[in-house]
């Protein structure tokens, strides 16, 4: 039983959230590149389905002024004249609490028979006054979080022919999801049959499938991500974005259960350059590359062998000639293709899954 | 919002559950080694508070007869005469769902005032027909398995003067409990202040203390073994109980997430002698010793640098011969201390553990 069943509130699936042709994406009073990763997301990956960004204190300004992703969609003070379909919250706030400002604009929404999409820690389905709205409304309540994942690993071998690629880290919030996304693009541009992965809420409002891993009861971390992996592994290439690191002291169950669970066969190693310590928590230094690589390359071996078969850095705290210089060092230690795909495009990286994938079935 | 608080029910929390003195046991159909794992290690660990055993099936027999510890703890056929003052489920069985024919006796033990406590991942506390019951009677529903915990991590060092022994495994189901229960024994019969910690529902009802790791909400696993820890870092030595292995394919989240979590100074490597598989996967071989040694090491040293300072092995499949002839191979091979906690007692690895601390000291 959970406490949406217990209150007669039928429960919501995420299959719905690809659905959605008209998004209106709520940042009010959030509108920067750290709290509205969801909404920048969005408008980069799904600039096709929104209609307005919702922030009173910048209205009038278009997207691509405020966030550098999203041309001229229209930054609005209410929802009052927007055809929209549905409201997805489009930050994921520390601590997961919804911010005061936000319950008048969610309810009007409701009112109005927007369904609404969240991706936060407290979950829409848990408010009482939410609930009474949306049932007053037909309104469609969607918590990305919301699990009841409790299928625990087969072990059995996903299909031969289907090449798994999962991005890792040094750190979390580095762009693991990007770089994963970016790679499937590539790869689809090229005609190959290759499908994007995800595994945190922002991932999955993007491409409206996926298991929010960092939800998931621990014991079921593992099986979920290997039946979303078996339910995908039709497609030739998988692109599995990655959460978490190895090392980080709060979220290494999350990264190690996912990476066992989808078994991948190929890694691209991603990391911020010029970060020294870990994110959140600045009294822990980061792990050097070389040792992380390796704890990647050994764990995945203990499950099935993977090796990192290109590195994608992040460069957006230093000047494109430190950059360029990074690129050319990292090179020449690790041998391996490098690149910022934010920067240089995925090219390099999906050539090097090209390459990786002629070489595995020689 | 719960359930239980949903449906207007006190949850109940875990500490009143080293406060029993009179428990009776129910394996009512589940007499076995395999499925009465729960009751045994209470008749092994609490021996003293345990009044009776409830199997209808197995009535008039003494608990040594029939699970080989238990000394004269009579097997009874009902509560009718038994003066309890909780009724422990016995059992976890596969699934976590409660055998058909406890429901009438868990009823009845309501009925007459007893608590129930439980490890099962079914929920008493989510049963209507249970929950009336208590309300009426007055009886708590301890659902060991149970939790709330949603901090993370802070990644900050525990207290310099606690040394924490940690049990890590090739697999699952093969003693960790066990060898970190004696070891902790031992040490306390050599004066020195050592204190165990749970992190599984049998360890829990043993001790009274613990976080059930594998159902917590996998960005939370560290976190939760972190503050854990950190309640019981002012003992000189801790003994962390382990859960499953880094390579079990559908649990290695939990082991990582417990690892990172408790931050252990010294690791105890548990296996069982003759297994060749995952348990519960056949088809699934197990990883050698060596591989799973290193890779315990170097995800340590990620969060806290820690080495393998002996081994504990099972030898339950094989002849005494076998088992002696195995010991002297591992000795001989890893060049550690190596015993069976169950037939040789723990003294071999304490006096590691006395050694590993003096050195540390130096």
């Amino acid at each position: 039983m959970n406490p949406a069943a217990a209150a007669g509130f039928q429960t919501q699936s995420i299959e719905s959230l690809s659905s959605y042709r008209r998004i209106a994406l709520l940042t009010e009073g959030y509108s920067t590149p750290f709290y509205a990763k969801t909404a920048i997301s969005m408008l980069r990956y799904r600039r096709e389905d929104v209609v307005a960004v919702v922030d009173a204190g910048e209205q009038g300004k278009r997207a691509a002024e405020l966030f550098g992703v999203g041309d001229d969609v229209p930054v609005v003070g209410s929802l009052k004249n927007v055809n929209a379909d549905a409201l997805f919250l489009g930050t994921s706030v520390a601590g997961g609490k919804l911010p005061g400002e936000w319950r008048a604009i969610i309810i009007k929404a409701i009112e109005r028979g927007l369904d609404v999409v969240s991706g936060n820690h407290q979950f829409l389905i848990d408010d009482a006054e939410f609930r009474e709205a949306a049932q007053a409304s037909g309104s469609r309540l969607i918590d990305v979080r919301r699990n009841t994942e409790n299928a625990t690993s087969t072990g059995k071998p996903f299909r031969d022919g289907c090449c798994r690629i999962h991005t890792v880290g040094q750190d979390c919030s580095l762009g693991k999801m990007v770089v994963s996304l970016e790679l499937q693009r590539e790869l689809a541009r090229r005609d190959l049959d290759a499908a994007f992965v995800a595994t945190g809420q922002t991932g999955i409002m993007i491409s409206g499938d996926g298991v929010p891993v960092d939800c998931v009861v621990s014991d079921f971390v593992n099986g979920s991500v290997e039946a979303l992996i078996r339910r995908h592994d039709h497609h030739d290439f998988l692109l599995i974005e990655g959460q978490g690191s190895l090392a980080h002291p709060s979220f290494s169950a999350v990264t190690l259960g996912l990476l066992h669970g989808c078994s991948p066969d190929a890694l691209i190693y991603c990391y911020e350059v010029g970060r020294k310590n870990v994110k959140g928590l600045d009294h822990v230094p980061l792990v050097d590359h070389r040792t992380m690589i390796n704890a990647y390359e050994s764990l995945s071996a203990l499950r099935h062998p993977a090796r990192v078969i290109g590195i994608a850095m992040n460069s957006r705290n230093v000047s494109a000639d430190e950059a360029a210089a990074e690129r050319e060092r990292m090179r020449a230690e690790f041998g391996l293709p490098v690149c910022d795909v934010y920067v240089d495009g995925p090219a390099v990286l999906a050539d090097a899954v090209q390459r990786f994938q002629q070489e595995r079935h020689r």
